[in-house]
This record gives structure tokens, sequence and C-alpha cells, in this order.
């Protein structure tokens, strides 16, 4: 059985898909929620939809705290108080894979723009954010929510996962692959994540047009570029 | 027959590949050069090729009036200089299909990082520099110059199509779409061609990373989505 995963912002859009996701491939998942009540909906939805499912839920702190590698799925709004929280619950060791976008939703703008984020992008935020000895990767901006809350939905693309060292890449591809459909690339250094969050504004321009929820593809590259 | 096109720099790495695609598509090109010898090299080199192929080259001014469509595939660093000639050889009802990167390697810095640009994107400061009536779009960053020099290279990837007025973008893609294996996508306004160019850097160093020449792909559009 793969180890365990948590799911921050796991009663949100992209966290409950992903969550859905990761318990239909047979990875044990804790939900984190500001509201461990709404942790404890989230998983229960989960668990409707896969009566066999290994998913709980928490509150955020003891959700980050329960596993080696912590996804991070919360609007940019609420990406730095929740890392602020985390701070005494994050350890040594652990990896965050972070997937925010800095849209300009978040500021009542447009979700076809990104804001300017002082360090770079959202996950550098994230790096400069956590404990020392936490790992940060950044992972799965352009995946669409809807499409990963749909398990009828056949997933087909990939996701550009950028970071400092290649050996916390591949450990977050190790579980992000583990859904079907998705192909991690790895798409260069932390500083790196701008782009990717940015494209992701682009695509929701795109799926606005042609109502769609498109993905993306690098072609060119071999089946398994890991 | 199609209409004839303008490629602008068409001397240089995407220029050159571009007019080669485009002529290989049956399209009359002029390859455009700051220097008219370069260009008429640049020609020949094509004809080498397809024997049959409408091509000839001139000095980058007359080439931009000789087409009401004009791709520019300069260098960041040449981009703003070479609009500035253009001034008086652009005119009303033109269309600027405009390529360019703002790779820090205009500055001496990496190919997988961009510059910004005070207006957004170079797409942008393109289209504040053109004559008035001079219509711009941006497309064409996220491909391959080896691979479009390369006949034998059987293309496969989409091309992000920014700006501000459909009918432009689709006029831009009548012409790129001539060109096998390259699909146009409508990727939203003008300002949104930022991502595109910085998706360049992006894939630049997926490309260094995998020894490929990486393309992009929407996943979950139609087939034909113009």
């Amino acid at each position: 059985m793969p180890d365990q995963v948590t799911v921050i912002g796991g009663s949100g859009a992209l966290g409950s898909g992903l969550a859905l996701r990761l318990a239909a491939a047979g990875v044990p998942v804790v939900i984190g929620s500001r509201d461990p009540g709404r942790a404890d909906e989230a998983a229960a939805r989960v668990r409707e939809k896969l009566p066999a499912a290994d998913v709980r839920g928490l509150a955020n702190g003891p959700a980050a705290a329960a596993s080696e590698v912590v996804f991070l799925c919360v609007p940019f709004r609420s990406q730095s108080e929740t890392l602020t929280n985390l701070k005494e619950h994050l350890r040594d060791g652990q990896l965050l894979v972070d997937a925010t976008v800095p849209l300009a939703a978040a500021v009542s703008g447009k979700a076809t723009r990104v804001l300017g984020v002082w360090q770079g992008s959202a996950a550098q935020q994230a790096a400069e954010m956590v404990p020392d000895g936490v790992r940060v990767v950044a992972a799965l901006h352009t995946v669409n929510a809807p499409g990963l809350k749909d398990l009828a939905h056949e997933l087909d693309e990939d996701v550009l996962v950028c970071g400092d060292r290649r050996a916390d890449k591949a450990r977050a591809a190790a579980f992000i692959e583990l859904i079907p459909g998705l192909r991690c690339v790895d798409a260069g250094r932390l500083e790196q994540a701008r782009i990717a969050e940015a494209l992701t504004a682009l695509l929701i321009g795109v799926n606005a047009r042609y109502k769609t929820h498109a993905g993306i593809r690098l072609t060119g590259l071999t089946d398994r570029p890991w």
C-alpha cells in the first residue's frame, strides 16, 4: 500500500478532487481543513463514492503533521495565512507540494490574470514560509478541479513539477502518477513555478472560451520521463 | 494558392523554419532580413530543399510592405529596433504576428528565464510600436525552431494565439494551420501573450533536460477549435 498523504485544503475544489483521485488509487489520505467539521464532511464525501477508501478529516495542523507528503491546495488568498498556521506542525524532512495559483481573482480581479508575487511565485512564497528542512515542490496547477472530481472523466494530461531537487520532484511524482492519466514532467527549478502558475490563468480562459476542461501535454517526450 | 506572407527575421532560427514550412505548404513567402544578402541566402536555402517554392529575400522594410500578413521572428534584443525601422513600411490593415520571446538570454541571462517587459509582454510592446491600424497577434512562441527546420520531423503540437480581436487570430491561424501538425488555439487577449512567451522559457529547460524538442498540446479541446 502506498504511504499516506495529506491534502490541506482538501474540502476545496482542487483539494477534494485530488483527495478523491488519490484515494481511488489506493492511497490513504488525510484531508485537512481549517474547520475539522468540513474536513470530516469532505472525507465522508470521498467514502460515499469509494466505500473502501482510507480517508479521514482533521484540522489543518494535525493533518499537516500526519503525513510525510503534504499537498497544499488552498486559494492564494489563504496560502500565506495557512502556512503561518502550519509552522508549528510541519517538520524537517516533510515534502510540501504546493499547487497554489496566484489568480488575480484573489483580490476580485480576473481569473485569467495572475498577481505578481514578491518572491516570484506562490511556490517560492511557500518555500520561504515553511520551517527549515521542509522541502517544497510545485505541481498540479494546470489540472482542472472539476475534471479531477468526476471519476468518470478520463484524465489525459501532464503535470509540470518544479523544484530545486530532483529527488523531491520524483517523490511528489510518485504519488501524482498513481492517478491514471496524469504524467509528471520535470519543469525545472522552483522558480519556474511562476510559469506553471500563470499558465493556469491562460487555461482558465481557454476553458471558458471552449467550454471544456483543458489540460496540457508536452509533446516530444518519452512516455515515462522520470 | 494562399496569399503571400512575409517572415521578418526569416534568416534566423525560428524565422527560417517558419518560412520553410509555409513554403512547403504552398504559401508564397517573402523573407525579410536586416541584410538583403542574408535574406537572399535564406530564400535560396529554402529553394534548395523545395525547388518549386515561391520564396524570395528582401531587406526588412520592403519585405514588411510586401504582404498583408507579416510574421515577426526576431530575437527580443532586436524586436524594438526592428519595429522602429518598420514604422514607415507597415500600414493600416496589415496583420503582424509577433513570435518574440523576451528570454533573459537577450541580456546574457538564462534562456529558461524571461525578462519583465514594461508593457507586459513582447507582443504588447509590438502592439504599442506599430503604426495605427496595424493589428497585432502573438503566436508560435512555443514551436521549437530545430523541429520546424527539419521537414522530416513530424510536428504534433498546438500554437497558442493571443490577440484582442478574434478575426485577427483566425487570420493568423489560417496560415499557421496550413503547416501539418500545428493546431492553433485561441489563448485569449494579447495580454495573455506574456504567459505563452514565458512558457517558452520553461520548454527550453524541458528540452535541455530531456534532450528533445518539446511542444505543447492542450487536451480536452475538439480537434478543430476554430
